[in-house]
C-alpha cells in the first residue's frame, strides 16, 4: 500500500530508526531502576488476576506492595537515614513503571509510599520521620491519607473535620461534625490502614487556624479499629477494585499533641498557635504545595495507561486485516487513513507528555520558594491534559480493536476503568484547570506591575508588531512543507493563542468586575474562558519541552524520527485548534487547509514507524497481557 | 446566582413547562406499553445485581429474559398467526424502555427476539415461520445470531464458513475451514443457545453463492453440545457480562437442506441454485438490509442509557455544592457555567436524537423498496452518531459526578461498559460512516444522472446562488439575537455544509481515480473526509427531524421550553463545526464569537429546566438505581 502515501522530500526518511535508541532516550538515566521494576513486575507471582472477587484483589494488591516494599521501592524517596533511598527522582520512576502493570497496585503504592508516607516526610518535622517513616517505607506501618469528605471533594479549604487543642491534657481531638464531614474514598482505610494523616480544621483557645494535618491511629496491629473511629467500606467502584477506599468518622478521637505535623505550625501545650507563615491562606497553599508530587505521580500513571493501550492497539492494526481490493489479500488496519487519523495522533501526544513530564519532574525535584507556584500550575496542567488524553487514548485504542478489544484478556478493559478516576483525584480536571488559569493572571499582573507606563506602552506596541508580522498575510497564507514544519511557526502559533487568551480573559474579567460583579461571579462568567487559557499554556509548555529535547539531540536516524513525530503532534494541535485560530486571523483557511494535509501526510509516514514507536516504549509482554498485543504477536 | 444568567427578551421564558406534558410528547402513542413495560421492570426480581459473579448474572438475565417473553413483549414484533404482537414498532419501543433496566438484559432480549427470532422472520419463508417463530418468541427454542467471525468482523462479505450442498442427502454441510472463520462474540451462544441463524458461503455444484443464513442446532434440549459443533466461551468482557457470549466451530455438521432461510434464494433437491435476485451483490445487500431494524435498536439503547445517565449527573449537579463566595453557602454545580457547558449540550443532543431516532423507526416501518437504501443509511449513520454521542454523554456525566461517579452504586460504571461496544457491534461506527457516505454519493451520482447537460449547469447556477446569498458578508457577519435563532439560518448552515462537503469528496474522489489510483485506494484517501460527509449528513437530518417536531406544536409552554432545547442543539453543533464554518468563509470570525456566547446564554436559561427535562424521561427510581439520582434526591 506504499502507493496510497504521498511522499514529501520535506518529511525525513526513517528507515533506520532503531527502537532500543529510542528507549534509551526515553529512560534517560534511570534504565537500571528500570529495568529492575520491569524484571520484578514479570516475577510469576504478578501474574495478573482475571475476573477477582474483591477481597482476594485487595489482599493480592497489598501482597504485591509487600514484595515492592522489601525491594526496597516503596521508600525510595525517603531520606536514607530513615531507610529511605533519598531520591525523589526515582520514586517518580517507579510510580511509572509500575504502571505498567496492574493500576490498583500503583495506587495503593502511591497512597501508602507517597501520600501517607510523604505528608509525613513534608508536613511532620524530625520526631515524626524517626518515629514513622522507615515504618511507611517499610509497610510495617500501612496508612493512609484523609483529606477528601463526602461533601468536599475540591474544596480542601472548607472540610469540616475539626482538630480541638485541649491543653488540660495536651491533646487534639478529632472530630467529625456531621455525616457530610466524614472522610471519603480514603485509600487503604477500608481494610488495611493502622494509621491516617487527617487533614482537619485546627482550633485553639476558641480560634480557628485552618486545615492542619494530623497522624490519626485507625486500628491496632491486629487490625482492629480502635475507639471512637468508625470506618466503612465504598464497596464496588467503576475501577481500581484492589484499592481498598473507605470512610472514616471520627467521634471525640484524642491524639497526643506531638501527632500534629507541625512543619508549617505548633501549638504550644498552653494552646497558643504560631507558625512562621504569617497569613493562613498563604500557610495552607504553601503546605498543599508540598503535596504536589501527588500530581506529577498520577499523569505519570496515566501516560503509562495510554503507552499500554497504544502497544495493544497499534500492534494488533499492524497485523489485523480486513477489506481490500477484490481478489487480493486483505489489507492491515493501520494502513488505513482513518486508523491512522485515530491512533497516531495520541502515540505523538505520548511522547509529548513524556518529555514534558520528564521536564516537570526536574523542576520539581531542583525547586526553589519562588519557583512554587509555576511549579504548581504546571503540575496541575499537566494532570489534568496528561489524563483526559489518557481516557481519550485508550477510548480509542478500545474502539480501534473492535470485538477483540472489548475482551477483558485484551485489558482495555482494565485500563479504561481503573484510569477513569484520574481526571477526579488529585483535584478535578475542571477545577485545577482553573488554578492553571488563576496562575498565569497572576504572572500577567505581576508582569504589568513590574513595569512602569512606558514599559507597558513598549508592551503593547511590542504585541502589536507580533500581530502585524505574523498575521501578516503572507505568513497567514502560507502553505509551504518548509513553513508549516518550522519549529518557529509552531512556537510563535502557541505563543500567540496562550498569549491572546490571557489578554482577553483578563480584560473580561476586569469587565465584569467593573459592571459590579464579585470576583466569584466574574470568574464564573468567564470560566470556560478560563480552562482554553489553561490549555493553550499547557500544550504551549508541551511543545517548548518536545522542541528542547529535539534540540539536544544529534544529528541522524532518532533525531529524524523524533522530528516527524514532534512534527505530528504540533500540526495536529494546531489543527485540533483550527476554530480558535481562523476566528483569531491567525490562519486563513488555505493554510487551515494545508495543516489538514499535511497531518495526513506525516501519519502516512509515521505509519510506517508506529510499532517500532511503541515497541521503544519497552513494556514486557508479561505486563502488557493481552494477547493481541504482544510483541511477537 | 439568577444575576450571573444574562436574561434576553429573545430566549423564550420557561416558567411553567411542566415535565408530565414533555413526557407524553417523547412517548408518543406508546405511553401504555411504556407504562407497562416500566411496572414490570421495577418488580422486586429485578433488582439490579451487584458485584455479580458472571454465571450467576448470566442465569439471572436469562430468567429476566424469560419473565419477559411471559410477558409476550419478545414476540411482540412477530405476526400474530405466530404468536406475535403484530406490531414491530411495539418492539422497538420494548427494547428502547429495557434500556433503562441492565443492559445486559437488553442485548440478551434483542439477540434471541431480534436478531435469532427476526432473522426467521425476515430472511425464512413460511416453513421456518411456522416451526420456530412462536418457540423463538416464548424463549422456548434459545438462539444465537452466528454471523461475525474471529477474522471477519466488519466484512460480511468475505466470512468463510462454508454451507456445502450434498445432493446425495439433501443436506447442507457448515464446516469452519480455519480458526479464523470460527464464529465469534455470538450472543446466547456460550451457555444458553439451542440453534443458531449461521451466516456461511453458500457452495453447491462447485460454485459459490456468496453468504446465505441456515438454521443450525447446535445443543440439545438437555443443553448439550451436538457433535460437530465445538463452543467456547469468549470469557470475562469489558461490560454486558450477563450475556454469555461465545466462538462456534462447525465440524462437517449436516443440516436438513429445508434449515437454508430461503426467502431470497433456494437450492432445489438436485443442487441447483435460484434466485428472484439476480446479481449476487445486490441479493447480499437486500438480505442485509432486512436486518437494518438491529442497527434502529442499538441506537435506542445508546439513548436510553444516555438519558439515564444525563438523570443521575443534572439531579446531582442540582443539589451537590461546591465553593462559593465567602461566608455564603456553597452554590449548587449547575450554576457553574463548565458546568452547564459539560452537561446540558449533551441533554440536548438526547432529546435531538430521541425525535430522529423516532423519525428513523417510522420510515422503517413504512419502508418501500426504493426507500431501503436511504433507510439503510440513515439506521447507519444514526447508529453511529448516537452510540459516539452516548460514549461521550456518560463518560462527561461521570467526570461531573467526581467520587460519587465512581461508585459502582451510582451506576454510571455499568453504564460505561456496557454500552461501550455499542460503537462497535451491528457494525463498526468508522465503516458505517463510510457506508453513509457512500450512499450520499450515490444520490449525487443519480441526481446527476437525471439531470441533463442544461440542469447540471443550473444546478451549478444554484450552488453558486446559494453561495452568494449566505456568504454574503451582510449573512456571514450577522450576530443578532433574530438571525442567530432562525431555524432558516440553522438550517441553511447544514445544509450548505453537508452539501459542500459532498461535492469536494466527490471531486476529490474523481480526482484520484482520474490520477489512476484504483477505487479502494481513492476512497482511503479520502476516508477522513467520508466520515466527516456522514457526520454532516446525519446532523442535518437530525436538525431537520428537530424542526419538523416543534413545528408539528402548538404554542405553548411545551414549545417554547423545547425551543430553547432546539436552539442550544442547533448552535452547538454549528460551534462544534466551527472550525469548519470558518475554514468555509461561511462564517465570518464575529459571528462565531457570537455563537460561542448565545450557547452560553442558552445554557444559563436551560439550567433552571434542566431537572424539567430530565424529569421528563420519567425513569422510575427502581431503575435509576444510583442513589445521587434519584428523583428525591
Amino acid at each position: 500500500m506504499t502507493e496510497m502515501i504521498e511522499k514529501t522530500e520535506q518529511l525525513p526518511d526513517l528507515e533506520s530508526f532503531q527502537p532500543e535508541e529510542m528507549t534509551e532516550l526515553l529512560n534517560g538515566n534511570h534504565a537500571e531502576l528500570i529495568n529492575r521494576i520491569k524484571a520484578i513486575l514479570s516475577y510469576p507471582g504478578f501474574i495478573y488476576l482475571s475476573a477477582a472477587n474483591k477481597e482476594t484483589y485487595r489482599e493480592k494488591v497489598l501482597e504485591w506492595c509487600q514484595v515492592l516494599a522489601k525491594e526496597r521501592l516503596g521508600a525510595l524517596g525517603y531520606p536514607k537515614e530513615f531507610g529511605g533511598g533519598g531520591d525523589l527522582g526515582s520514586y517518580f520512576v517507579a510510580m511509572e513503571t509500575l504502571s505498567y502493570h496492574d493500576l490498583s497496585l500503583v495506587i495503593k503504592f502511591g497512597v501508602q509510599f507517597g501520600l501517607f508516607g510523604m505528608s509525613i516526610m513534608f508536613l511532620g518535622t524530625e520526631k515524626h520521620h524517626r518515629k514513622y517513616l522507615s515504618k511507611a517505607g517499610s509497610l510495617e506501618l500501612p496508612g493512609s491519607f484523609a483529606m477528601t469528605e463526602t461533601g468536599h471533594g475540591s474544596n480542601v479549604r472548607d472540610v469540616e473535620t475539626t482538630a480541638t487543642f485541649d491543653p488540660s491534657k495536651n491533646e487534639f481531638v478529632i472530630n467529625t461534625p456531621s455525616d457530610n464531614a466524614r472522610k471519603d474514598y480514603i485509600g487503604n482505610a477500608a481494610r488495611h490502614g493502622r494509621m491516617a494523616t487527617v487533614f482537619a480544621q485546627l482550633i485553639t483557645n476558641d480560634r480557628n487556624y485552618g486545615v492542619h494535618a494530623f497522624l490519626v491511629p485507625m486500628r491496632n496491629e491486629n487490625g482492629e479499629t480502635l475507639l471512637g473511629i468508625k470506618i466503612e467500606d465504598c464497596g464496588e467502584k467503576l475501577g481500581l477494585n484492589g484499592v481498598d477506599n473507605g470512610r472514616i468518622w471520627f467521634n471525640q478521637v484524642r491524639i497526643p499533641a506531638e501527632n500534629m505535623l507541625d512543619k508549617f505550625a505548633t501549638v504550644d501545650k498552653n494552646g497558643l498557635y504560631s507558625s512562621p507563615i504569617k497569613s493562613d491562606s498563604t500557610r495552607f497553599f504553601t503546605m498543599l504545595g508540598t503535596l504536589v508530587g501527588g500530581r506529577i505521580g498520577i499523569p505519570k500513571a496515566a501516560l503509562s495507561a495510554s503507552k499500554s493501550a497504544l502497544t495493544i492497539a497499534i500492534r494488533y492494526a499492524s497485523i489485523r486485516r480486513q477489506f481490500g481490493l477484490p481478489g487480493k489479500p486483505e489489507i492491515p488496519l493501520l494502513d488505513y487513513r482513518t486508523h491512522q487519523r485515530r491512533l497516531i495522533p495520541y502515540l505523538t501526544n505520548a511522547y509529548a507528555l513524556h518529555f514534558s513530564l520528564e521536564y516537570l519532574t526536574t523542576r520539581f525535584l531542583n525547586r526553589s520558594e519562588e519557583d512554587m507556584r509555576e511549579i504548581e500550575a504546571l503540575a496541575a496542567g499537566l494532570k489534568s491534559w496528561g489524563t483526559w488524553n489518557a481516557t481519550q487514548t485508550i477510548q480509542e485504542c478500545r474502539e480501534a480493536c473492535g470485538g477483540k478489544g472489548y475482551l477483558a484478556e485484551n485489558r482495555f478493559a482494565a485500563l479504561k476503568a481503573d484510569t477513569d478516576i484520574f481526571t477526579t483525584f488529585e483535584g478535578d480536571n475542571t477545577v485545577l484547570m482553573q488554578l492553571v488559569a488563576k496562575s498565569r493572571l497572576t504572572d500577567f499582573k505581576q508582569e504589568f506591575h513590574d513595569i512602569n507606563f512606558f514599559g507597558v506602552m513598549k508592551y503593547i506596541a511590542t504585541q502589536a508588531a507580533v500581530a502585524i508580522t505574523e498575521k501578516n498575510p503572507v505568513i497567514t497564507r502560507r502553505t509551504d512543507d518548509e513553513h508549516l514544519l518550522d519549529p518557529e511557526f509552531h512556537l510563535a502559533a502557541f505563543k500567540y493563542r496562550e498569549r491572546s487568551i490571557l489578554i482577553s480573559a483578563a480584560n473580561r474579567l476586569k469587565h465584569h468586575l467593573k459592571e459590579g460583579r464579585n470576583s466569584f461571579e466574574a470568574f464564573n462568567q468567564c470560566q470556560n474562558h478560563l480552562v482554553e487559557l489553561a490549555f493553550a499554556y499547557i500544550e504551549l509548555v508541551i511543545l517548548e519541552q518536545f522542541q528542547n529535547k529535539l534540540n539536544s539531540l544529534e544529528v541522524g536516524n532518532l533525531k529524524d524520527t523524533l522530528t516527524n513525530v514532534y512534527n505530528l503532534f504540533a500540526l495536529s494541535q494546531i489543527e485540533k485548534n483550527k476554530g480558535w485560530y481562523l476566528e483569531a486571523d491567525y490562519l486563513e483557511s488555505t493554510k487551515s487547509k494545508a495543516i489538514r494535509r499535511i497531518v495526513n501526510r506525516i501519519c502516512g509516514v509515521l505509519r510506517f514507524d508506529a510499532k517500532g514507536l511503541v515497541d521503544a516504549f519497552d513494556i514486557p509482554d508479561e505486563l502488557i497481557g493481552a494477547p493481541i498485543g504482544l510483541a511477537q504477536a
